[in-house]
């Protein structure tokens, strides 16, 4: 597998005795990314699927909004990624000056950022009649770990996938970084043009925090399904910009915590 | 428990009904730290404890290095932290630029930083005859568990623990960052003037990156141990900076990525 590597290691087995192993570990390493001149982000991530990376990160920070806005990605020297924007693309310096104090991975930033990012997305919204099943639902985290490899299945590389609302897999990626994950998988599809994704649903393996939900909503994807526990801002986030935000989706269960309306349920 | 806040939710049971119920939920929100008018970071945290997470951060980033570097600290706003550091401290502006892609969340960026980081910290150094038993090291992930809330077992809050080499607690903390939670613990101990902690081992409840050993080195933390996987980056740092890393420490197994020679085996 891509972005993982192999070290000889000691490890304790379950009988007591210490034997010499051959153990694979997820390769992390720093991606720079570049506008021009100016590094505007640099994040610890599993290399791999760079140019999604860098496409869904520009996307969640509303630099980019469409497939014409991002000329061209190319990869210079090792970790480093440069980006030349499209000629109507206004990239303001003082857009850029957040990134002083936000990385791809630490989340968004104030308040004053958070109101800037709704600001830049529109809310979601789907007819009354836009219902994922249930039943549907209970069916992706077996999917999402389908797509993953043995080792990221137990290594701990987090996974992020996207799916229709018939449970079709449209893209799963993972990576060392939960938000990595999200970006490449977004990255994807809008390289693709294929947003916004109206009809689908984000599954991530781990928790969800207001980033990912956030990245969600720059994608146009309206329900957002964690295996583990959202934090308050990521459902206050998604009640607000009415998303659909599930948690612990550990079937037969899981918890709603935002616009139930797009759940059909079987009873 | 402070940091976690109550919601109506719906959740879907096991025998397939649909219940509305109060559900806990962990509180994310932005810290910013300032040093004098300057916001040189923000990080996505879980309320409480700021003043050593704000420490622990500093710490981390080579800013302060002892008791005395540190004037005071103090919340102004919300969610804002100020610092006053010693009158002796030079907080050089080349060294800040640094802050311009780099959070406490994103781990070290780049080469030059880590260069940097190696830099500043000294490698540690033990006696070969200071050694951490096998059997106390098995005890630690229980500790860690004891000293966390219900909630936080259940619901995917970090947790980070100090234990000397006896497998005494010295400080628990959790929060809804992994790097926040280290940052919390060897702030603490920075704070109570207890650095370096050449005897002691830092406990991380989930993967280790190359931040979480970063931020150990930095409290001069001699092993890191780790429930879940480590990365390339974090073993590669261990080895090079002296440090005992242990992985997937769950009884009665775990691996050994770096330094073997620190720990004291039953056979």
């Amino acid at each position: 597998m891509q972005g993982v590597g192999a070290g000889s290691i000691v490890r304790r087995n379950e009988n007591g005795q210490h034997e010499c192993v051959t153990d694979q570990v997820v390769i992390e390493e720093p991606l720079e990314i570049r506008i021009g001149d100016r590094a505007i982000a640099t994040t610890m991530r599993t290399p791999g699927n760079d140019e999604e990376l860098a496409a869904g990160f520009l996307l969640s920070e509303a630099i980019i909004r469409q497939r014409a806005d991002l000329q061209s990605l190319a990869t210079s020297t090792e970790n480093v990624i440069n980006v030349e924007l499209g000629p109507t693309v206004k990239f303001a310096p003082a857009a850029a000056q957040r990134f002083g104090t936000i990385s791809s991975s630490c989340g968004l930033c104030g308040k004053t950022s958070i109101e800037f990012i709704r600001q830049q997305f529109p809310a979601i919204e789907l007819p009354a009649a836009v219902k994922m099943p249930e039943a549907t639902l209970f069916g992706l985290p077996d999917k999402l770990r389908e797509a993953q490899s043995n080792f990221a299945r137990t290594g701990g590389i987090h996974a992020a996938g996207i799916f229709d609302f018939a449970g079709n897999t449209l893209i799963v990626r993972e990576d060392i970084g939960r938000h990595n994950a999200v970006d490449k998988a977004i990255g994807r599809a809008f390289l693709d043009k294929l947003l916004p994704l109206g009809r689908h649903v984000l599954v991530v393996s781990g928790r969800s925090s207001l980033e990912i939900v956030q990245k969600a909503l720059a994608a146009g994807i309206p329900i957002v399904a964690a295996v583990s526990a959202p934090s308050s801002l990521a459902i206050n986030f998604a009640r607000e910009c009415g998303q659909t935000l599930i948690g612990f989706l550990r079937p037969p269960t899981f918890n709603v915590y935002s616009h139930i309306e797009r759940i059909a349920f079987d009873d």
